[in-house]
């Protein structure tokens, strides 16, 4: 039976794959004619269209080597009943620390510091703040939003989580729901969202929800794009009526070298790339693995199986 | 009795402070003859010469309202029996916030982000790491170092401390003395220095234990600029022999226009601002107010009295 990667992996991950599976033959292609006859096809997501899975008849399962599975024909997955697991909770670590390496540098004042050293202008007035003491809203405390909590509680700050049911989750001090979103919006020191695209986090912020926040609010998206209009986004950084915004994640990537984010003094652009990290790969083995291994022993389910209706 | 501030004190901390002490005269001003019938000064620490002192023939102690007193004349006050206390402690949140922003901005490259940023260009291939299972050394693990260690912890890195006695510290995995230094610099990611300047660790780092430490390093001072000799370190870093330094303190404040450190492509130039935070003299008023109980009172020793031998 045929395991289709859509992208390559490097001897060193690819050699104990064969070894442990020698009952599967493993190919490494971005061809589409690769898929035709995969049992199984190992993706990052964003380079499966429905026109290629009709062609692969023999398909039985999908395995995404990422966390986001937006950009997967869903549906037509659901019509054939073909399941999909990801690798959500790998990301938790280099996520949170780019996430706490973001609100920390804007607390202390480096892109400053480093602007004064590009000029050579000792100028020790630079805004300095603390995170201690202050609050966090974390829209999307899973496996990453919890890892944020854990290190921001550790700060000294306290934390929020929202999510779909607002069910309590480790290291918040307290969890709303989505509908109790705009009670946490005007206490909130930084607002972190780290949900998946999903029917229920599409344009969950409005222009309104922006009005609600603090004026000196942090506010960073690290989760999908599409969780407000970007036009509320800019309008509300355009007027300050929200302090700053470091965004991970766009409705288009990579971003036109035109879009207004570029240049807005109050926003910081990372180019979709808090989640690498040399270990990635590594960390995605041992998932991938394990689904292998349950496929061929028939054992549902699948390690983070995904649930096509909720999709995530 | 006369208490002389050589800074000025906002009305709202001015105001507590002549309430509480009926008894005494507060006088703010930076003028010299301020200073000849003080009896107790309060100082930043940076303004106090042998000079100024010899006229202050009522002076009974001197508070100053900082860490570090390397440029107190403590040889005079010695001779005179003027004891001295300091503020040290209450520079732990903003510092400890301060170095962990720094060690994660570079691991997760945020000054090349901030770099493509202002060049709109989308680029996905930034060097970024994580911090997770690394190894941190760190030099004087006192009220500070110890919250750094403790904040590193919680990012899973292993924390080395380093002191005079090597006596063992919390929020350290380990504990060395300043003789053993040497067999810690192989294997450390991070080497943090918080020490204040004293004789023992004037220069305690030379050219040979840059030439030790990973070539990949962040080293990063915090504590005072005559930890090494400028060159050494300079030459350390033209050489790549190590990896990047971030500085806070000089040998010389502040920086010269044309000083090296300002165009090394592996060094950022803090201009001393890590222990800044609007929280400062809220932070340091209740220890001078302890202290002039205790003067007032006749109970030696003060709070935070310095060992004038150890110069600590």
């Amino acid at each position: 039976m045929k395991v289709v990667f859509t992208f390559p992996l490097k001897e060193s991950l690819r050699e104990p794959l064969e070894k442990r599976f020698p009952q599967l033959e493993f190919v490494f292609s971005k061809e589409e004619r690769a898929l035709e006859d995969a049992a199984v096809i190992v993706t990052y997501g964003e380079d499966i269209t429905e026109e290629k899975l009709q062609k692969a008849s023999k398909l039985q399962w999908v395995m995404v080597a990422s966390a986001g599975v937006e950009k997967m024909p869903i549906d037509w997955m659901k019509r054939h009943h073909i399941p999909m697991a990801n690798v959500s909770g790998i990301h938790k670590t280099p996520m949170a620390e780019a996430i706490l390496a973001h609100i920390l540098a804007q607390a202390r004042a480096l892109p400053t510091i480093l602007q004064q050293q590009r000029e050579h202008y000792w100028n020790q007035k630079v805004r300095s703040t603390e995170i201690k003491g202050k609050e966090a809203l974390i829209i999307g405390p899973g496996a990453i939003g919890q890892e944020v909590g854990r290190l921001l509680q550790a700060f000294g700050v306290r934390t929020v989580g929202c999510n779909y049911s607002g069910q309590p989750r480790p290291h918040m001090d307290e969890t709303v729901s989505f509908r109790e979103l705009s009670t946490q919006l005007p206490t909130a020191d930084f607002i972190i969202s780290v949900v998946p695209s999903t029917d229920d986090t599409r344009h969950l912020l409005t222009a309104n929800h922006f009005e609600q926040m603090k004026r000196t609010v942090h506010f960073l998206n690290f989760g999908r794009g599409d969780l407000y209009k970007e036009e509320d986004l800019i309008e509300a950084l355009r007027r300050e009526t929200i302090g700053y915004a470091t965004l991970d994640v766009y409705q288009t990537e990579p971003l036109h070298e035109n879009h207004p984010y570029w240049t807005l003094p109050n926003c910081t652009v990372s180019p979709h790339v808090s989640s690498h990290s040399g270990k990635y790969l590594e960390r995605a083995m041992p998932i991938i693995e394990e689904n292998l291994t349950r496929w061929l022993d028939e054992k549902r389910p699948f390690y983070n199986e995904i649930d096509l209706n909720k999709q995530y």
